[in-house]
């Protein structure tokens, strides 16, 4: 937060026109004047300093507005790359994304979490190298690693302050670690900031939206974008939706607070209470000491889907309490869509999207001033680390830092492991 | 929402170095170069021009870093003022302010909710006229008026999209038709957001704080400020915090949400909960019909402040469902501070403030990232109405644009009045 309140614009001014050619795709430089509001000299002189830069390309013509048809600008996707790494407690997904957000490579395991911080984070530098190398992307291309995992977390220090998954991570200097390790730039950020961001790049939402992403994993998280801007708070450690109060008289959260959403929506809450039906235990084999709950939970799900009489009420009571804090941030933060994403959502996404879009209508305060719209995430399961790889975009481009180089666009890779 | 995102950026860079100037209190042209980022010979462009404008002046040498002492330069507060106009159920008050926020008038009375619109307005309006002839403030000075209520609303066109008091009001151009009525620009805001932004124009908060407002009058509002800006989200209708629901299984709230905070903590609850022990209604003579639950809410935090037996744990229990929503306003928007305003914490603030910060301290996620303090406004009741001005000061100044003329400051006046 402490920055100064006036800074040199041009940085931010080239920064901005890239993004509205990011944005609206393909644009003239008449059409980029008009909606950033500079003069077509300053537009001019933007636009080819992007495209020394290899970041912005000429193609083809618009249509005439009387004289000659104005050439249209367009993003090169393969101008530059970055690496998304989600950081779960279950599973770690890797992503290599090209300039216009799109998934070229991806790659996820599972086991880090039982790893302390030292072994882990060479293992996933070994796993960043490995897929970078499987797509043949140009290292000078590669702009960084956005490193996303839960909160509270301290961002510019690159600290997990969580002793998730276990004590040896808290405090842990995860990202400066990975950045020496790679000898590439890495930044940390809160995995459903990072999902919130990813549809904003993407192109799939209103730029002048204000819009929740509520994202569940094995826990569930939040993120908050505004025109474009991950809203950061005092510290960045924003939007814990997981960890507030449904229910005033609830039961203590290992947190400290009382009634915790997470604890009552969550996938570990779902597969608890399938757990005290042994009938429903049974039917969907789900394991009693509920070791693997997300993979129970993805059973009960499916079942939900299939309209199982024990299973669909299970979502429907998660869906409902989702519902509740969705009318929550929407009421606070005043938004006018929610953005459901994570793996959790995956199998049985459309009764969640349903009930909660029921109750947000149902409930919010300033329903009579616009409507809010509950959508699934465009990148789904994979949505954090997408997201963390468009952080590093984000940061390194529209804040106007590029660098040179350019060249021809790489395979595209699928790589599943576990060890 | 819908602004381009590249504006020209002369007025801006104006009104920040007028904020910059504002929150030094007092500052030389050196300093505000090194704060701001801008040169030397801009900063001296910039300040020549708002001295000119009677904006600021020079007051008094600062410290010699070797060479001469700087010239320093400070807010003239008798160059503007704006008014601030509290539309309440109950009661009604208008402030006058100056440049450093500052009230040099007030004016109070009730009823006028009783009225239909076509009524209250040009009363209002007359209220107005007569305080500025009161305190003989240079009408040519005054930069318009802050018109502040309860939410929700339609900020730009001036509306209330709430059929409080009465039907009438449900969709009444209050702004406009107050403005054709005054012959003044009336701006029309949300009541807590403009106590938030109150606190950060007279100094008391941070610059770069990420902080909330608690506003609790009849019913309970919430304002989130970052960095100096009021949190807008989509359509200004944001931190609705006395209709989020703190009880997912509670009863149904008249705004269509359930186990609202308003229902919980506010002041009519209170007064229902202290009305359902005879002991203590007759003990301090409250109305069993509730019809002035706002007298009888006073008279129950008196008690309360003196240790009464029964009125005590009603305002501790109003304290901590408000820390309850305390805790989530801070998870989700990351706060570092929360203040407590409006009339209802007038009475039994220290009991409400030591309460809400026991239950942050002890619940809030992010606690291991930074501490968050609870603190009372330091305009207490009158916090809405001045924020109310202060948006005005704020829009016309900060956004660079301003009126010429200055002059001697006016005289101090207070009225007190019913109708």
């Amino acid at each position: 937060m402490a920055t100064s309140p006036v800074r040199s614009n041009r940085p931010k001014t080239r920064g901005a026109v890239f993004d509205l050619i990011r944005a609206a795709r393909s644009i003239s430089r008449v059409e980029l004047a008009a909606s950033s509001g500079l003069t077509p000299p300053t537009i001019s002189g933007l636009v080819r300093d992007l495209m020394i830069e290899g970041l912005v390309v000429e193609a083809g013509r618009g249509v005439s507005t009387g004289g000659k048809p104005p050439t249209l600008l367009q993003l090169n996707p393969s101008a530059r790359y970055s690496v998304g790494v989600q950081l779960e407690r279950n599973t770690c997904v890797i992503v290599v994304i090209d300039l216009a957000g799109h998934r070229v490579a991806r790659t996820s395991f599972r086991g880090t979490a039982q790893m302390p911080p030292e072994h882990a984070l060479p293992f996933l530098a070994a796993q960043v190298n490995a897929i970078l190398d499987a797509v043949a992307v140009d290292r000078g291309k590669v702009l960084g690693v956005g490193l996303v995992s839960y909160g509270p977390q301290d961002r510019h220090a690159g600290l997990l302050l969580s002793p998730q998954p276990t004590g040896e991570w808290l405090d842990y200097p995860v990202a400066p670690r990975l950045a020496e390790i790679l000898g590439m730039p890495v930044l940390l950020d809160n995995d459903a900031a990072a999902a919130a961001i990813g549809e904003y790049w993407l192109g799939t939402v209103d730029p002048c939206s204000a819009y929740g992403c509520i994202y569940m994993a094995t826990g569930i998280g939040g993120g908050v974008v505004v025109a474009g801007e991950v809203y950061r708070g005092s510290s960045s450690n924003s939007v814990e939706i997981g960890h507030i109060s449904i229910d005033v008289h609830g039961d203590e959260c290992s947190c400290g607070n009382r009634g915790c959403l997470e604890n009552y929506a969550g996938p570990a809450a779902v597969v608890r209470q399938a757990l005290t039906g042994p009938g429903l235990a049974e039917q969907l084999a789900l394991d009693p000491a509920g070791t693997d709950f997300l993979h129970d939970f993805a059973r009960i799900a499916a079942a939900a889907n299939a309209g199982h009489p024990q299973a669909r009420p299970l979502i429907e009571q998660s869906a409902r309490y989702l519902g509740c804090a969705a009318v929550t941030i929407t009421s606070l933060f005043d938004l006018d869509l929610i953005v459901l994403a994570g793996p959790s959502f995956t199998v049985a996404g459309s009764i969640y999207q349903t009930l909660i879009q029921q109750e947000v209508d149902r409930r919010t305060f300033a329903r009579r001033a616009h409507p809010v719209r509950v959508v699934p995430s465009v990148s789904g399961p994979d949505a954090a680390a997408i997201g963390g790889a468009v952080l590093v975009l984000q940061s390194e481009l529209t804040a106007g830092r590029t660098r040179a180089q350019d060249g021809a666009a790489p395979g595209v890779a699928e790589v599943t492991q576990s060890i």
